[in-house]
């Protein structure tokens, strides 16, 4: 058995960044599966046509690709059962669907004008020529334009997180008492915030800073330790 | 086994239009329990003070009084274990928690400024006088004021459901092939509207629409036929 996982990551390999790549790098974690990290960069589109997929993670288990963080989530689930559980039964992986959702629309795209800006410094000239042409398409704006509101617009990130706020007033975890997959789901865009940006995203206060404390701690400080800022 | 259920009236008994009550009455459907329901209006406080509760629901069954939408489902989960689960595990009970809270936070939020002024229409006037009242203060402005906005406020809300329409685009119900409790946590929210307010809130295309359309047919027709305006 060897997986591997296609990770974005810029000029510096070992600072994969991506809010999905990391939902799954926490769920190989909690799986206890071990993966070997192929880097991978925007242009670097060549690489991963073989597997139908413009975009990363991919991964790599034996002969089988699959592409999609969600579709890698439960194909983890199912090709190894005897491993912890990232949903907690056939209900969890139901509901983590919405959460899936609530993660890419709210949290991710909530996040993405607060970071976007800052993502540039960890690009080379290729990575980055593509990557503020095709964000700023989609912006509308320059990154430096959209960046200038985020001292006001950050404001409104943090009213969005709510669900997120509320829910771990109630509980350590999205996943009840200890973190499964609908934490990590979560917990990528904070990661790939705090990869690519110093922006204080969160009040020292929120249980959501807490909460992603305990997350960088997981699995040995996977994530403190995988390259970013302070937070 | 007599199962008793506090339910948010107006004048008309046979129209309960709480969207907390209706989590509740459609768990109970789920689980197959028959509950007596006992009509509660705004201003009979009193009626429920022996339960430390200030608020509907509040289910009795047998000597125990449950109180809190929340605390009632998780109770007829664990006091009804042999029934159909709500949860579908414990990876989906903690899950649907975060729902509970986006249900909260953005659905029923979301929803009382497009609708909290035709409420008044089904309230006697003692209830009318408490509710305008109050709710007034909680908004700082008239309820025709807040109405007044409706039209152009229900683009966001419409825009605010993407985690809910994005599931749905993926599996029929957000507890997967089947509804259970984190669908009665939505739909909860669009009974309260079509129970009390003729304006339309989804687009007949929407997928939230459709599913709308499936649990208002669940359990014999269960909701559709609880009063309200056709959607």
């Amino acid at each position: 058995m060897t997986l591997k996982l296609f990770e974005l990551v810029g000029t510096d390999a070992a600072r994969p960044f991506s809010p999905f790549c990391w939902r799954i790098r926490m769920a190989l974690a909690h799986k206890g599966l071990a993966a070997e990290t192929i880097p991978w960069r925007f242009t670097e589109k060549s690489a991963i046509t073989p597997y139908s997929s413009e975009k990363v993670p991919v991964l790599l288990d034996g002969d089988t690709a699959v592409c999609d963080s969600w579709a890698i989530a439960t194909y983890l689930e199912d090709a190894y059962p005897d491993r912890p559980s990232l949903f907690g039964g056939d209900g969890g992986r139901a509901m983590a669907r919405m959460i899936n959702a609530w993660g890419d629309v709210t949290l991710v795209a909530g996040l993405a004008p607060l970071i976007v800006a800052d993502i540039v410094k960890l690009l080379g000239p290729d990575d980055t020529a593509y990557f503020r042409k095709s964000r700023e398409a989609r912006f509308g704006r320059t990154l430096e334009e959209v960046a200038s509101t985020r001292d006001s617009a950050v404001e409104g990130f943090r009213k969005s997180l709510d669900p997120l706020r509320l829910t771990l007033k109630a509980q350590p975890f999205l996943g009840g008492a200890a973190p499964n997959y609908a934490d990590y789901i979560a917990f990528g865009g904070f990661q790939w915030a705090r990869a690519v940006s110093d922006f204080a995203l969160l009040k020292p206060d929120d249980p959501v800073h807490a909460w992603r404390g305990k997350l960088l701690d997981a699995f040995g400080g996977m994530a403190r330790n995988s390259g970013g800022y302070p937070v």
